[in-house]
């Protein structure tokens, strides 16, 4: 027997329309490409996302049509997420970390129609230009005053805008349509694209809101230093407003003084972002004694956050939520709160607790499985490669039957790639990782086609990437070769790389070796590996 | 296209398992009908729920059954909330202050399988028996020591849980299942059954706890003085949970003494109820001279809110957030709560707008239309017939083709029966009644049936009954007579209609007029009357 509800679809708009309407003083401050700092409430972003999307539908963008952004943390970037939704469109951001190879290969698959773009990328799409698809129509995220001087055949956006109705006719549509795509990087091969619906987005802003509620509440001041163009900077474009906190966008610059000084002069309240970030932030908080003023929480994920990192702001004041999540699940999985009761547990029990990557959102199941895929568990002890299920968890990827096969277990859970335990409170603890990938920066690497490339080399007779810790980004690679012969050199290897993958992706260092050690079942052994240069000190790990 | 993301169904039992788990600490705490107090955690509570819905299954309630509650506000009301949704049967609350006539027309119009009661209602039904089901199962909701000494043939709550195990196989439900029924008065005839989701109930759990995040937070300890037996607790045995924050559950005491006892002892942060309540409260904090400990918050509703109530615990430091909703609407549509901008204003101002009935949640869609259907500006002074939409709004009337028919306009949009304006901040003022219905204490009375009831009388020619401004229940029902000829006895009309209404439902008091005023199309002007009478004294009116 059904209930007798009225169902209206879940949809994103809806959340800016509301949040234009609830939170009158909130909104987005952006540090501009152009320079300065700009400012508009969440009202004034709707009108403009209203203004945008007639623009879009003047350049023929309709349903379903891919939209893609490449574009740093700013207003015109959230006016995108929301227009192009909004509008029946599917957003697609693009890191502007990948390759060159990469990027084509994802426009492409993703067959984008227009490219919206931060001016500073113009280089990057200029380099790319004779390869891009001949109809893909670039926008130029600026005004007329400010259009870059390239012989690139560019709109600009500002001009997209001018002279729109704000008000725009948002369709109805089925919650399931797809709303947003991010590609994420396989352990080997092509980037694979997640394809949000407008379901799983609101239901995701929803539960953030509030299982976050501490961080997102009306008069908070929130800095996404994660980006927009990866992982949806954790859906806080959409859990903010909702929850009517305020964004502060920081642009480009992204060092420790810099956001210091943003920080300080916005009264940012709660900042999320990798620990790279926050390595960055604390060296200008020891360097000026003090943190930014109002500064009381800080969101760390992307990457296990280091215990001393999490004391270092705990001793300050400032409360660490230790988050973890991926891509394919919105992406935020777990959070790192402790309840009333951990609160007042010993300050080294509660230090241990958030050096863990926290426990479930609302919504989201996790399990850990043996090799046979019995589960395992929830004792703190037995570890395993952990799957998650819920309406925010990805059922495959865009367009690519192979790999949904794979990422999907017979219980119809998604495989993370991540192994874990999980302790009798609930909270996870990533030990390992079964894909074959290194996250340096809270971006991905993949180590097979670093080995792949290598392996072409006829100096090389076997290899393997793996990752060696770093202090600044977490993890860095390390390119391990048995020579064939003469010893071959890092700089050759680079060379060859650097046709495919992007320069911060090469190794930091080589070290040869007279044979790779192996699983039972003959195959490298990526554990060993890492074992053996855990102590590893590459050259610019100070 | 669709994303590819996984729909798990929304399920109103994976709010108490979550709550089990992420706060631990958080429970329900009850004034049981047993006379002591009572503790269960989220966690005790859920493995309960578990325990009861085997014992239900063994009675044989199965998909879709309806399974009827007769109970104050505790924690077996509680875990029958979830243990019958959970099992995917239906809960049907039953509001004990209805006539005899009405609670026997929704059992029978329910098809109520079982029905669960305190042992303080044994005596209504015991003066129903006869007139019951013949294979309505009773359950008391106590245990073994302390079962009622009955003719009647009861079965035991505590009974049906032992020895039965906590585990139980929850199915996994389409979400847009009923799970929960609650009858509200209609204008004349019998009463109309809401029939809400798990969607709708999840949404409205999500959405109140994002909404009114400041009250429903970890921690946070909230007293539902509104009953869970009418329009769900205003929700929140389902948002508390899910935001973290516990429930001080007031039983039968409500009285100012008992509740003001019962704040401080459980140190009760936020309170909900309807104005009558918060006057008794009120008296016993002025009577104190100071107010319960930790009591921060209060959220009135149901009726409007008096400004000098408003005002009364605004200066005392309680904040004040006046909700308006309605049982067809899950049932909360809109909050008092400020914006930031809103809390510097004069105080004047702040108290203007929380006299006002508030800003919707959101997903909660309003709109105010005139007699032609056509919408009004929200200009805070066009004054219309309130509309709404959303995922937590009725569709219709359980088992009620009629009733349904006439709740929903041709743009899908649910009538309210208010009068109403809103401002452009988005705060609505109701005005006024379609509806003619009275309000007492949160309770409703139907003016259009006691009317019927006294027309039968050879004594009166014609009649109306109005609502009477009362000082502590909001409203109470004046009878206004034209005698044919010798003028009735209030008296006699209370005999007759005490037959088919409960007591507390008969007019205060009868006025013999020589005539009724009429409007343009020949009807009874009840606005007429209601001004006219608006400063009647009623007796008990001190
Ligand atoms: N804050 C309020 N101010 C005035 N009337 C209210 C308020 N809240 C609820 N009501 C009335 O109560 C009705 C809902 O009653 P119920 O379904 O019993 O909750 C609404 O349609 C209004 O007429």
């Amino acid at each position: 027997m059904h209930g007798m509800m009225m169902k209206e679809p879940l949809s994103i708009i809806e959340i800016l329309r509301y949040a234009a309407a609830a939170h009158p003083g909130a909104g987005i401050v952006s540090v501009r490409t152009e320079g300065d700092i700009h400012r508009e409430t969440y009202a004034e972003a709707y009108a403009r996302a209203g203004q945008l999307a007639h623009g879009l539908a003047r350049l023929g963008v309709g349903r379903g049509d891919r939209v893609a952004t490449l574009a740093w943390n700013g207003y015109r970037h959230f006016e995108l997420y929301y227009a192009i939704s909004g509008m029946g469109a599917v957003c697609h951001t693009i890191n502007p970390r990948l390759s060159a190879e990469q990027m084509l290969y994802i426009i492409g698959h993703a067959q984008d129609r227009v490219l919206c773009f931060d001016v500073t990328f113009t280089p990057i799409l200029e380099g790319l230009a004779e390869h891009l698809p001949k109809d893909l129509i670039l926008v130029a995220m600026t005004d007329r005053a400010q259009m870059p001087d390239s012989p690139l055949d560019l709109l600009c956006y500002e001009d997209l805008l001018e002279g729109q109705p704000e008000e725009y006719d948002w369709p109805s549509l089925d919650e399931e349509s797809a709303a947003a795509l991010c590609y994420t990087s396989g352990t080997t091969g092509h980037p694979k694209g997640a394809l949000f619906s407008h379901r799983s987005t609101v239901l995701h802003a929803m539960t953030v809101a509030i299982c976050l509620s501490k961080s997102l509440s009306e008069g908070a001041r929130v800095l996404p230093v994660v980006p927009l163009f990866h992982v949806n900077a954790w859906g806080l474009p959409y859990a903010a407003p909702l929850a009517g906190a305020s964004l502060v966008m920081p642009g480009a610059k992204l060092d420790g003084a810099s956001l210091f000084d943003l920080m300080e002069a916005e009264h940012v309240t709660s900042a999320w972002g990798v620990p790279t970030v926050w390595l960055g932030l604390r060296g200008e908080i020891d360097k000026r004694g003090r943190n930014p003023e109002g500064f009381a929480q800080v969101v760390v994920g992307g990457s296990a956050a280091p215990r001393s990192m999490i004391e270092g702001f705990e001793d300050s004041g400032v409360e660490v939520c230790h988050a973890w999540g991926m891509t394919e699940m919105s992406p935020v999985g777990t959070h790192g709160l402790l309840s009333a009761e951990m609160k007042v547990l010993p300050r080294e029990e509660q230090m241990a607790l958030k050096s863990k990557q926290g426990r479930r959102l609302f919504g989201v199941e996790l399990k850990i499985v043996d090799e046979a895929g019995n589960r395992l568990p929830h004792d703190g002890r037995a570890s395993g490669e952990l799957y998650v299920r819920g309406n925010t968890v990805v059922s495959g990827y865009f367009s690519n039957p192979e790999a949904s096969e794979k990422a999907i277990d017979a219980e119809g859970w998604f495989g993370t790639g991540d192994v874990a335990s999980i302790d009798p409170q609930g909270f996870l603890t990533i030990q390992d990782r079964t894909k074959d990938l290194i996250k340096s920066g809270g971006e991905w690497i993949s180590s097979i086609d670093l080995e792949n490339i290598a392996m072409a080399h006829p100096k090389v007779a076997s290899c393997a990437v793996i990752a060696v810790p770093h202090p600044k980004w977490d993890e860095r690679p390390l390119l391990v070769v048995v020579p064939a012969g003469e010893a071959p050199e890092l700089a050759e290897l680079h060379e060859m790389m650097l046709e495919h993958v992007a320069k911060w992706q090469l190794p930091d260092a080589m070290v040869c070796v007279e044979e790779l050690p192996l699983t039972a079942t003959g195959k490298v052994s990526k554990l060993t590996l890492r074992r053996q240069f855990a102590d590893y000190a590459l050259p610019d790990a100070v």
